[in-house]
């Protein structure tokens, strides 16, 4: 599939946060029009052969159809837990590179604020450990302590990613938190589920995204700056399989990063900028070790190093990540694309890191209870071989 | 994508029904390990590279992994209304045709009986249509009369679909309800919401199922009899639009269909048997029309000639169809497959038709109250050009 699918165009809507004037409905129309902007030339709405939607609450892809009136073609709908987003514009891209389609819309939303009970509350329902107190603040805790035991990480790495995160969605206009953050005022936060504070967690957020592909011979028709999809892959883990590497790391994401980079033929080194999955500090810094970017147990060092600091050799969620630009979780994968779209186009204003030739975008979701149990990780290009 | 993906193997769990004593976990292992025994050679669990999980229910992919301990590679999750199964079918085949993977499993599965408030009942709620009482069984009533109205069908052929498929059921050993029926006992069947009676209406069953598919060059190393997909279509529309051709008809069906055949380069007169989506008889009805088997207005002189009985020129549901098979929400597009499948293989039983060359598989699904929004469609074949 390498460099056989095109991105020509993407957006998030104006600003996630605590949307409460704005329905699900309006957030999808919101991210589309927007993502339109975005395509330089030629756009007709009647180019769209088919979409895929990423939401965990919708009923079918008619969710999609009936704020954009866009009826008469087919419109799949996936849900892969906090990988949702992803996992559709993975699927999507599949049907182009298929042949089946020319010209694809994907689009993730997620209406998380006014949603009875919480949907990140309720996520680790399905099974009794939910009700023994293992909320997800407590599960990734686990995981942290975890690491410190093993590896000699500290409370002040975690915040260190906290600091960074929140420093750059203060320069990224779509964040839903735009406010700089200092590593005393990070130390100081109150614990959440130890060593977790309130800023080692990202918030609770409103956001939809969107983003349009197409058949690479195709691209060159809509923008004269098309991005490539050259990798792309995905994976399944279980934390309870009770294997010790399943505490200090996210085995799905480490085999999800290798597919992408097998199929892409790159290597972690040749990656310029990531958006990682950062739903708490910790799932930042062990999927630096996931994702092959430091050595198992070395990921703090890499905080300490400034390497993924914006104007580090590689940095890492410049827009703010999750922790900072929050998490809805449909679109969060998407968004993720759009951000590593921005860079490669050299259009991420201040955020924008130089000179960029490959991007990466990882995502996790839980299933069953077993945090970071599906992942999916692609590799864009402004390169086509 | 035309005949790139082939299905090796495909079984449903023993028998669909109200199964108490069966956890979807159960269902999900009794489908797969029923899959496993129709490969004919060479199966290897290893060689199953991704998978697709079809369910309304599921939180991720993980859901699917865990019962079968099939980690290790990526599980996509689809769900899209009553066509979920279908959807899960059709997104694993792209990634087939897309090259990404050889071996690709597909499981679809549903709880429908002890489920809180029933998802079925439930399935209208989304908007303020369903508060006011229409319910499903109310939804397809009102597109009974209006057939009968504009086209003078009545009652007796509603009965005769129920008839034909509780007859055909009666035979096949994996169906919810196995007893035969009369023209004269389905006519005093009491009334759920008028022109439909008890037996115009599926029952609320439990039920998993699951295919194995590949890519086509590799369909002989695992069967002499290789069944190919030699077409798939998909489509959205909604009854909200108000246009007349949506209440004698499902739109979606239609466009799904013709771009099923279109792919598959065959006409509606080629198709020797379908599994057509009958959740209630009048659907079964109006499916003849859009699916082109007969013109518009005329679905019910098929009933009237003989033409879909099980020895009819067209035999339609020879399983018995979503009515007296049951509608396991997640499992009854995969069930069709598998179903059509078993036909192209001469290995359907008692309900075997002779000498089929070309199966069809029609599955909707509900989006936004709008009953059959979402509408899936694929042409399967035993002949590879």
């Amino acid at each position: 599939m390498k460099n056989k699918v095109a991105v020509i165009g993407g957006a998030l809507i104006d600003r996630f946060g605590e949307l409460f004037d704005k329905s699900v409905d309006d957030m999808i129309e919101e991210a589309y029009l927007n993502m339109i902007k975005t395509v330089d030339k030629n756009f007709n709405e009647s180019d769209i052969q088919a979409a895929w939607f990423g939401s965990s609450r919708a009923h079918s892809g008619v969710d999609l159809a009936h704020p954009l009136g866009l009826y008469n073609i087919p419109i799949s709908r996936n849900t892969n837990g906090c990988a949702t987003g992803s996992d559709a514009f993975r699927n999507a891209c599949f049907s182009v590179a298929a042949g089946v389609y020319d010209v694809v819309l994907v689009v993730g939303v997620e209406k998380m604020k006014d949603s009875k009970g919480g949907l990140i509350a309720r996520a680790g329902e399905v099974q009794d450990i939910w009700r023994r107190g293992r909320t997800l603040p407590a599960f990734f805790g686990l995981r942290a302590t975890r690491h410190m035991h093993q590896f000699g990480s500290t409370r002040e790495h975690l915040a260190m990613v906290s600091v960074k995160n929140h420093n750059n969605g203060a320069k990224y206009p779509h964040a839903h938190y735009q406010f700089p953050l200092t590593l005393e005022k990070a130390m100081k936060s109150p614990i959440v589920s130890w060593p977790l504070s309130l800023m080692d967690c990202c918030p609770i957020t409103d956001g939809a995204a969107a983003v349009l592909i197409c058949k690479a011979e195709l691209a060159r028709n809509y923008t004269d700056t098309p991005v490539y999809v050259a990798g792309s892959g995905a994976s399944i883990y279980s934390w309870q399989l009770g294997e010790d590497k399943a505490l200090v790391g996210f085995p799905a994401s480490e085999m999800a990063a290798k597919a992408a980079y097998k199929m892409a033929g790159v290597e972690p080194k040749d990656i310029d900028v990531a958006e990682v999955h950062d739903c708490f500090t910790i799932t930042e810094l062990v999927s630096y070790e996931d994702l092959g970017f430091a050595k198992k147990g070395e990921g703090h060092k890499l905080l300490e190093e400034g390497m993924v600091m914006l104007d580090g050799s590689k940095p890492i969620n410049p827009s703010g990540g999750l922790i900072s630009k929050g998490h809805p979780i449909g679109a969060s994968g998407v968004a993720q694309i759009v951000e590593i779209f921005d860079q490669l186009r050299g259009q991420a204003g201040k955020v924008q890191v130089p000179d960029v030739e490959y991007g990466l975008q990882h995502n996790i979701g839980l299933g069953r209870g077993a945090t970071g149990s599906a992942a999916c990780v692609h590799v864009l290009t402004r390169t086509k071989d």
